[in-house]
């Protein structure tokens, strides 16, 4: 057997300080959409995952508690289609956008920009931002909100946050849903929350399924928690 | 009801024309690494999904199939860590490089040129380059590979072809992986199979579970048939 050989990336200067130039003009534009919002005392939440985690049925099934407590407005991120924007307006959102990214792996804060002036933000309480379906490229990525959540399937396996630690590390929120799938596929919860609080201490973690309901109401009142206090600030 | 609205991505021409770039040059090292890969009569398959699909377990149970009939090697590409280069090595893979992208969600040709340049090409038959865990980014950089694999696993969902057209239209295989959870999550056979082949009329579909063994050696006969073909031309 061979012994394991490593070999590390190393991109060019110009392309760095490219990247670099491109996130900082991005941090500005996140910036007033964040003024945009508090102005409003609207929540804004981030909701980040990879492909199939759930992010729209999260939304929807939020939305399904919320809705009897406070006005939601949906930013749906997808490369292509509006299929989510038409699911959540049918479940109960006050408002929606749809963000078309033509092929862009992650939301950037200048299409939010734009979106948010489509939506009426005074008659909002909340706002969800569903990002393209990722675990990596929106990391970086500011949009202006108050709050990004990680949202992660169990189906997709306990050993996530050891693979994609940047999103756990910088995530207000960790959602495990599909916790109905847990005993069917070979997920070590006490690894998973080990590898979560090496790199996030203090994040809450919600469990539940989408799918069963399991565990959506105590997220919704966390949520609505969460817009309390963003209206004392 | 809010009739669903739509917002465009509009990117500078300026950014446009440094990403060509950057594409142009993966590809030339993409050529290159093509070309050292054909000399040695390697059949390198470039494996792409999302977080959690199953590239991993993919790997390792076709491994499990091969290793009597082919010599496998592996590149592994991470944004961290090296479990999965130990857990291949540790299946039977003839060889194993780690690649760490630092952050970067996706692997580039350099990148692979120098894994290539760690291996035995000429004591190795098959090579798969697992990538980042990612169903967006790596569909537009060539790493020299014959064969673009896309994997799906069924607790995705179905939908998964209409919102990521693009690696669904562009690869030589698609597998749908952990059809053991099949009729747990909804998912709709017909409306997937419908949808991919919209975009790609013709790769073989592979419906497997690295879970249960299901499928999995028809899928490893494929493999050595598509070797036998590289090394005919």
């Amino acid at each position: 057997m061979t012994m394991h050989k490593e070999v590390g990336a190393a991109y060019g200067i110009k392309t760095v300080a490219i990247v670099k130039s491109l996130l900082e003009n991005n941090d500005q534009i996140a910036a007033a959409n964040g003024r945009r919002l508090a102005a409003a005392g609207v929540l804004a939440v981030n909701v980040i995952a990879g492909p199939g985690a759930g992010k729209t049925s999260l939304i929807i099934k939020t939305l399904e508690v919320l809705r009897a407590h406070a006005r939601v407005g949906v930013i749906e991120g997808d490369i292509a289609g509006s299929i989510d924007t038409e699911r959540v307006l049918a479940a109960g959102a006050a408002d929606a956008v749809q963000i078309n990214t033509g092929g862009s792996c992650h939301l950037e804060a200048a299409m939010v920009g734009r979106a948010l002036e489509r939506l009426e933000l005074g008659q909002l309480d909340i706002v969800f931002v569903e990002n393209v379906g990722n675990l990596v490229c929106p990391t970086h990525w500011a949009l202006g909100e108050q709050m990004k959540l990680c949202l992660l399937s169990a189906a997709e396996g306990h050993d996530k946050p050891i693979k994609y630690p940047e999103i756990f590390a910088v995530s207000d929120v960790i959602v495990l849903n599909k916790v109905d799938l847990i005993e069917l596929v070979d997920f070590e919860r006490e690894q998973f929350y080990e590898s979560v609080r090496a790199l996030n201490p203090h994040a809450p973690i919600f469990e539940l399924s989408c799918r069963s309901g399991q565990g959506v109401v105590d997220f919704g009142c966390w949520i609505l928690d969460c817009l309390s206090k963003v209206r004392d600030e």
